[in-house]
């Protein structure tokens, strides 16, 4: 049996940590017995060099005839790479937009773990972290600020810009269902996040996610104010089980999150649509200082593969079975440079990789 | 010399935190010379119960009267108290942005300190907090998603809320540059925060701002996207010093910088407009579950009137001696509840009133 992937490597330290994710797919396959067809595409700054744009309605084609696709990372440094001459619509990071959108990846899955064996690194006091965390912050991902109208225009000689934020009822009901649903797998906790005493599309959210929560009685649905929830999970990140958010919440507060677990080189992300396919990719950047040095973490992108293997092909056991493997390499005392602690052993990029498929 | 203060006590602990702050005033007054004449003002729940209304023409003529206005805090228990039985636009919290809009208060001020006496209270780790930090936050406070134009419409059957994130290049220039002569008077570094990434908003800002920098060659600028920014609060808040964003960003990364610190019972905040005016409150909230118990911590509120003598008043060596009562009351060990650690003495609100009065 082939599974048909997508495989965007991007910019920065995309192409290193893609390629050990396929590593590892190819690695589970023989063990399982799947193999991999992986189409190759095309996004962000690696687009540009080619095509001159970040997004072409090839690479989308090509992405819709996959079950699912797994990317690196898009970007580079805005200081000195030469993408960032080009006006904002026709950077890297405008071609991640287009094709969250063009795929309709409405449902951004991040989750934020503090792995036991990582612990030192982590910013917080060890009696707030004590037992670990494990959350999964649930971001909207397209709508919003991120695809409303927007203009600047000069009225009387004044330049104003002007940002909609916009949500209908059918956009939160969607992301609400999806947020229940994978409550209801983990400790059946939803927290939702606005801001309903200032916004109009706050109050549409907390009413139609309370509408969705009657049809999920064994899941306990709580609210909370978006700048409340920023305190909260520095404060005690361990009471939140799904947080719940639209996209530029989600896009702050997930990014806080990871941060908080200190170890965003381990963090996956899904994205998916209505159907089973997602695009997977890890939640940090393209670390345009690192790439091409075989130093970055590939962990992340070895677990967003795990992901994709669960969500977009129900391959419950071979995800956990990279799962453990990345837990086992932690715990056998392996590190790459960004999670490196005394006493561990240093490995390259592509030796994690390897010890990764060892354990499989 | 007589100043001439408004004072609403406010909601929940306001009444509490407020009285012990005026308490403070009036030793300092009587120690350097001045005295206070304060105008009492209704505003939130407290004006709700008396006109229906969270916000009169009445309290902002007031103020207006009012050299500055010292703050408790606005709201209550939005699950229990009847005040949120009224429609969005007439609770307690819709008139405080409707005061913070007709006083154009325009420039909010929320410094996150971490006092090297209750470091203990902190919940980031001791290598990533040594030596200490003090950021400040400028938050943009009448413009942005805050006071755009909103609406819910039904199109075809299907109901849809937008709200608009609106600034112009004046609003931008006016909260920049405070942010820079802070910064000036600081340790001369301004990170602007923003997501030029994704909005025009955020393009507009991002170029008012290094025009106004222009002006301020002494001052370092550096720019941050707002995920990255709630990153690095957490992660080093050390290299910060005046952090300028815009009102919903500064929102949350505000609370989030407050919390960072482990004593939020401790920070004060300003609201200025173009003159010498501000309104001066704690940073944090009403507090409804302590209410009236005594237990309450004073000190923000206290801070916040140290702050109101500086910035409204001139009164620089005043402030110092507020700030400085705060610091040896707390090296001499006394505690509110929330800051309360093992061999320190606990006391109540009154009680930490009259302890920092003695030390003036
Ligand atoms: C690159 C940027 C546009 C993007 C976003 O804001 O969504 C990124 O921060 C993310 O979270 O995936
Ligand atoms: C009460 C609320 C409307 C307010 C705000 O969002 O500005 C508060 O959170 C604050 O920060 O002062």
């Amino acid at each position: 049996m082939s599974l048909k992937i997508g495989v965007i490597k991007g910019d920065g330290i995309g192409p290193e940590i893609v390629t050990e994710a396929m590593k590892v797919l190819d690695k589970t396959g023989e063990v399982f017995g799947f193999s991999c067809d992986y189409e190759q595409l095309l996004l962000g700054g690696a687009s540009i060099d080619v095509h001159g744009v970040p997004l072409t309605d090839e690479t989308i084609e090509k992405a819709k005839q996959c079950e699912a696709v797994l990317m690196g990372s898009i970007g580079g440094d805005a200081k000195t790479s030469p993408w960032y001459q080009l006006e904002p619509s026709k950077r890297p990071e405008a071609g991640l937009l287009a094709i969250r959108k063009a795929l309709n990846l409405f449902a951004n899955l991040r989750p934020a773990v503090l792995y036991e064996e990582l612990k030192g690194a982590c910013p917080l006091k060890e009696e707030i972290t004590e037992g670990g965390f494990d959350l999964m912050i649930m971001r909207e991902l397209t709508g919003g600020l991120y695809f409303g109208q927007r203009k600047t225009v000069e009225v009387d000689g004044v330049v104003t810009a002007i940002d909609e934020l916009t949500y209908n009822e059918n956009e939160i009901r969607r992301i609400a269902k999806r947020g229940f649903d994978i409550a209801r797998k983990r400790r059946k906790k939803v927290t939702s996040v606005d801001k309903a005493n200032v916004l109009d599309s706050s109050r549409l959210w907390r009413k139609v996610v309370e509408e969705v929560a009657r049809d999920y009685p064994d899941v306990t649905l709580e609210h909370m104010l978006v700048d409340n929830c920023a305190m909260q999970l520095v404060r005690d990140p361990k009471q939140f089980d799904v947080v719940l958010t639209e996209n530029m919440f989600g896009d702050i507060l997930s990014d806080e999150a990871s941060m908080v677990t200190g170890s965003i080189g381990m963090l996956a992300s899904a994205s998916l649509n209505e159907t089973k396919f997602g695009l997977y990719e890890p939640s940090g950047g393209s670390a345009p200082d690192i790439a091409g040095k075989n130093i970055a973490n590939p962990i992340a992108t070895i677990l967003s593969a795990a992901m994709m293997l669960r969500f977009s092909f129900d391959r419950d056991a071979e995800a956990d079975a990279i799962e453990q493997a990345v837990t086992q390499v932690l715990k056998d005392g392996y590190r790459t440079g960004d999670i490196m602690s005394e006493g561990k052993q240093q490995v390259s990029t592509s030796e994690m990789g390897d010890l990764i498929c060892e354990r499989i």
